[in-house]
């Protein structure tokens, strides 16, 4: 079998088998991913509280490696396995967890493996960690810190929730926009410390107000009397201390930065954004969309607890009991008419049923559109259009399709038209209901992934029962 | 105002009212949009033929943007737009195209434009461009290509779609594992040619097996006598040129890798995948499963024909139809129940609503976990027993209300039991389909994105028809 993931062996690390490996049939199933043995071996050692063997099964798993095996035990394994594996515990597992699972880890954490796992992280790891915390929790970490990385920590803090602020790191490595690449060289050379990781060098004016991004790559294949404002990236975005996140990760994604200078209100430079983050971000907008679409609005992951979750979920139920009774106050209005022709209550159930599904397919695109920036002010009317269009087809297809059923099935020809019609309005309602749902609650500054879900269905519920039944009490009886 | 998209400032281009701005408002709304003023403008050239112009107007919009405004304006006016647009048209305009658009444009362009526009491209950008293109456009664009960048290309094509051997880019910097700082120094400003974007230097043995990364940041701040193996990063991932892309992304996600070597099947180096290039993977993923989720299957975007898109939602629809009416069989198997008591009837899409929601929550979490490797064999039982106990809380919950509601609104209290009791059987089904079902598919290497909506829907409606009416039919009647 091959061995794709030898970060060890540089490093000089003990090499055991239980770093993540490929499947040898060659699927992708179960990448990355540690396999049921792995976990069975390490558990057993926390068994036998073996921590020598511990260690030597955990050295080579990469801390979102570890957070992940957390992750898939439960809290009695959890928290044994953090006590034995002690001091090795480090900052990294903390930032890679799940929020909901930190609080419970830093309780279980011996204050000095705390102190020092949170010590070794980068200022804006240590943001992210404590922003969620409970106010305890948050004053112990920030406590342990350095004072330097105290102030840092509580300034990032200051900035708004979700936005570049939060995100960016302090460390930047700025020139005068004049330099030449001779000057660059020889300032880097000598700078007592660098960040961790950085990828441009940013010209700034002698107010610090960024100019250009440089790459250390140009840098390093320019001649040392070339300028290094004749050498700036093409593209280059400034990006607003107070910008929200997503608004970042979607100018990365856009305009494929690496990274990008953060300003304050006054255009000075203090700090970067790299795009490491920003794909963090837009890993984590994705899903909340994802849950959010299907009514699963504050959940963040499968270690909630089990009333967490159903609360979570609860809200989005209660929404729709309420559109799903607005739907039967519809059908008793037609009790009398369903007396005299059950078939109806049996047909009923497929005209919601399909509009809903047509409503949820056009909300859908329509969200994703939104979120992408590619339905806008200017082409609204055109793709209302196009779903509208959708929808006649798509209504008068399966509207055809049922009448053909819906003969054979009970014989009454007039029964067959009924629902082929209300199935066209349905659908036709269902369009318009999946369009302009969204881009009203986008207008009115209401995420639409998050809340368009009930209005779409209440409206090809309403429309599909009425449609159906009204056309049927009209025509059948 | 402030203005976020001074790249232009160091370049001197032409200063133009019509970059992307920020709102004056602070809003992040229409951040990184074109204003439909601005659209309006640029149209208004294009209607006067004003190349001079036109070219002034476009001249500082990321090719990015200028795609998403070719995207949005109808066919007629795109047209216009890209013929008098001319020779300034260039391919990174094609690749940050819609694919849906790709080819309608390449049909428009002169073909001297558009063998220039696709010389200056990267051959990862060209494999990009061209791949889902017909034989004979796919065609024309190798022929006007350079031979060696023809050969690279064709090489890129033969590794299976989706693979990372698709996603790489060819060109390399890489280093003996023994070198020195001071070395790869000299190596870096003595090249002829580098990478556009590069940014670590990959250690090789004399095979060139890869064996290390070292960021440029690195050697520009260590000693030049100190080994570049004792400052390679500690995480190093080598990605197998076979691999999906989407378990490159996920490994670019987890490990928060930046750039990684791509091997033969001999672990032989061919070429490295950049993190823009696995961010744009993981959008393009993300973006599948939401639309996936939704029964939206095969639908690129806004800018697909309106029979297509119709025939891609047609699909999902015509299933959704198939279970539908499975589930009315069920309720047709209670017609006479129905007759005599009508409520029945009304109430009875509230149990099948009320199902099909939290089916859809539990299964979108349950997909969720999967694609995030979260939901593993290890905790496969965990999870499941708490999704049924999220839905026994919410399904007591929600049937003791509707019990109230029901008693209330007919009057009958063996009506309110039965579909109190309805209630609770039908979200229990629905977290045991919400889960089984998806972990089902994915075992059979089945998306479960694409196909768990039907089957999902399919148990909530048939369990809740068959709980509530076969109740009713045995205590009411």
């Amino acid at each position: 079998m091959r061995k794709d993931h030898d970060q060890i062996d540089l490093l000089d690390r003990a090499d055991t088998s239980i770093a993540p490996q490929r499947n040898p049939d060659g699927t992708t199933e179960g990448d990355y991913e540690l396999s049921r043995r792995d976990v069975a071996t390490i558990l057993h050692t926390v068994d036998r509280g073996d921590q020598q063997q511990l260690l030597t099964l955990m050295e080579p798993l990469h801390p979102a490696d570890i957070a992940d095996l957390l992750e898939q035990l439960n809290a009695h394994d959890r928290r044994r396995l953090v006590q034995l594996y002690g001091q090795e515990f480090d900052g990294d597992i903390l930032s890679e967890l799940d929020e909901g699972l930190r609080e419970e880890i830093i309780a279980v954490l011996q204050p000095d493996v705390l102190a020092e796992a949170v010590r070794d992280l980068e200022t804006d790891d240590v943001v992210d960690l404590v922003e969620d915390l409970d106010e305890p929790q948050q004053e112990a970490i920030l406590e342990v810190l350095e004072d330097a990385d105290r102030v840092a920590v509580e300034q990032a803090l200051s900035y708004p929730e979700h936005s570049a602020g939060r995100l960016m790191q302090r460390e930047t490595v700025a020139a005068p926009e004049h330099w030449t690449v001779g000057q660059a060289i020889d300032f880097l050379r000598s700078a007592k410390e660098l960040p961790e990781q950085f990828y441009h060098v940013i010209l700034v004016d002698p107010r610090m107000h960024p100019k250009g991004n440089v790459t250390l790559g140009k840098i390093m294949s320019s001649r040392r009397d070339v300028q290094l404002q004749d050498i700036v990236e093409e593209v280059f975005e400034v990006i607003p201390v107070t910008q929200d996140e997503g608004d970042v990760a979607y100018a990365f994604n856009q305009y494929h930065l690496i990274s990008a200078p953060v300003v304050d209100e006054n255009d000075r430079l203090v700090g970067v954004i790299t795009i490491d983050d920003a794909m963090a971000v837009l890993d984590e907008e994705h899903e909340e969309d994802i849950l959010r679409l299907a009514g699963v609005a504050d959940e963040a992951s499968l270690s909630d607890s089990i009333l967490a979750a159903a609360r979570g979920r609860a809200v989005w139920l209660g929404v729709n009991l309420l559109t799903a009774i607005l739907a039967s106050l519809v059908i008793d209005m037609f009790s009398a008419t369903i007396d005299q022709m059950v078939a109806l209550a049996v047909l009923m159930p497929i005209v919601a049923s399909m509009g809903g599904n047509a409503g949820t397919q056009t909300m859908t695109v329509t969200v994703r559109a939104l979120a992408t920036r590619d339905l806008t002010a200017q082409n609204a009317m055109r793709v209302m259009l196009r779903e509208v269009s959708v929808g006649v087809i798509n209504g008068a297809l399966f509207g055809a399709i049922m009448a053909g059923i819906a003969v054979l099935w009970f014989g009454v020809p007039m029964l067959a038209l009924v629902i082929g019609l209300a199935m066209l309005g349905t659908h036709v309602a269902a369009a318009l209901g999946g369009i302009l749902i969204p881009m009203g609650l986008e207008r009115l500054n209401v995420d639409p992934a998050l809340a368009s879900g009930p209005f779409v269905t209440t409206v090809t519920d309403v429309v599909g029962f009425l449609a159906f039944l009204g056309l049927a009490a009209r025509v059948l009886l």
